[in-house]
């Protein structure tokens, strides 16, 4: 679409040329990443690339939201692979700042959205969504987009995003994109690549777990015994340590009984050193609506 | 200076008009209040009011930054008063929300500055600076200005939204302006008109106290004899029910022992059922440096 994307490196040059290319008339969208990108990235960049827009892409692997310093290690990126990855892609900016330059002391301000961390990757991660709802917060400031645009894959993440957004009157609209899969349903993540061939094998077996969970509950079972099914089916894989498998609400991100508003089922898995999420959105047991899942890559 | 200003009940409404007026090319400065407006409230109006400014004045009693419900009710404000004064001071627009506007859900996303909090006023106030710094970062985003005046009076206030701002990127200024003080050395304050008129004769005694312990470090006393004498000279007065007297860092607003970096002596008191606070900057035992206080109404 456009032309090549620039690598901009400091707060000071973000703001300089987004603020031009906003009095060109152009609406700012931000893609925030942690770089490792792929097609599920694609897909965020693909949604935020329409007429008219100026597309941010942020590279940056966020320290303050890591729980475990060896995870945080082990979060190693290719800044030239994702660049070209985003040149490709048609974005107009990248944006790849180092830690020295987003926390250039240490930090004492932290955004916390009460309630919406209890639970799932929450309860198993501490600090992690205040770390991440304070590098999104502070994105928001340095990039001032009119839209940004995160993966539903990351559940959670997304619900915290959009309740900081509306309490803190951020004047952003915050694009929700569906999660991408392999064929064989695997969720898109930076940590696949992680996995051995024998974990990449069982792993798609978290999907169906939430589908067959999804399935009971539309078929008029109860939450409680969808939820026991799905267990039962992940319990034949050794490999697969379940860390939770919830039934939530999709705003609120606490567990539900009965499913009368739109809600997500969710998983967490560790298969060897690598832990995996997934989930699926889900609105009434009367059947219906499977959005939130995109068989098949979007590019 | 400029024309009458204008009453603006709505978030959509601000942003519209403040809009309207940075294309226009004004720099924007904003002055969040409380109402209940006084002369200190004027010497923020007055320093934001420079030619090519567009100066927004919110009113807001601001109901989380309350620990106690009774003085949440008890801090009555006369709107209409207000607006006179703001109109009186050539201001450009003056933005009144209701609280179900600020809040129109329960607040779950908050803004915490780890540490700053932890002295002073934000030992015996739980969730206090939790509540200014959520409701100012909301006033941020809304008005979304270039420059924020805050009264030195509030240094713990001053040093979190500091802060805030700096680790949340905001692109904002902070100007901090000097405490205005009644003749008698008073430092003026809402609260101030809840004294009894025996009160109101023995509250200058808080700032003579700050004095008499600034005086002492610069005449070579140690911090901790400074603040005995000073506690000393306040105990002559019954009517004065010391919360604390202490000397911080005027960064970290941690209690110091010695002065070496840019401090302030604070001290909180309550006289009958009124609190009251006030503050003196301090730079070194060498003498020099009183600002932070301007004796006299600055208007």
């Amino acid at each position: 679409m456009s032309g090549a994307a620039e690598l901009v490196t400091t707060i000071a040059e973000v703001r300089r040329k987004v603020a031009l290319s906003r009095r060109g008339g152009s609406v700012i969208s931000l893609v925030p990443t942690m770089g490792a990108l792929h097609e599920g990235h694609g897909a965020l960049m693909d949604c935020a690339r329409r007429p008219g827009n100026f597309v941010v892409v942020s590279i940056f692997v966020n320290p303050i939201q890591f729980d475990r310093p060896d995870d945080y290690r082990a979060y190693a990126i290719d800044l030239d692979e994702d660049v070209r990855f985003c040149l490709a892609r048609g974005v107009d900016m990248v944006f790849a700042p180092t830690a020295a330059e987003m926390y250039p002391e240490p930090q004492r301000a932290y955004v916390e959205v009460a309630g919406l961390g209890d639970h799932l990757c929450g309860r198993f991660r501490p600090g992690h969504f205040r770390g991440v709802a304070t590098v999104v917060a502070k994105l928001f400031a340095i990039v001032q987009p009119d839209q940004a645009f995160f993966g539903e894959k990351d559940a959670q993440q997304l619900a915290i995003i959009q309740r900081m957004t509306s309490d803190l009157d951020f004047p952003i609209e915050i694009v929700p994109v569906p999660t991408v899969r392999e064929p064989d349903g695997l969720a898109l993540s930076s940590r696949n690549r992680r996995l051995t061939p024998e974990e990449r094998r069982v792993a798609p077996a978290l999907y169906r777990a939430l589908e067959l969970a999804r399935d009971r509950i539309t078929a008029g079972a109860g939450v409680v015994s969808a939820r026991q099914s799905a267990l039962a089916a992940l319990g034949e894989f050794p490999e697969i340590r379940v860390e939770y498998f919830e039934v939530v609400d999709a705003a609120t991100m606490e567990p539900v009984v009965q499913v009368t508003a739109p809600a997500r089922i969710a998983v967490a898995a560790r298969l060897g050193n690598t832990r995996l999420i997934d989930n699926i959105r889900f609105q009434h047991p009367c059947g219906s609506l499977l959005q939130g899942t995109v068989r098949n890559s979007l590019s």
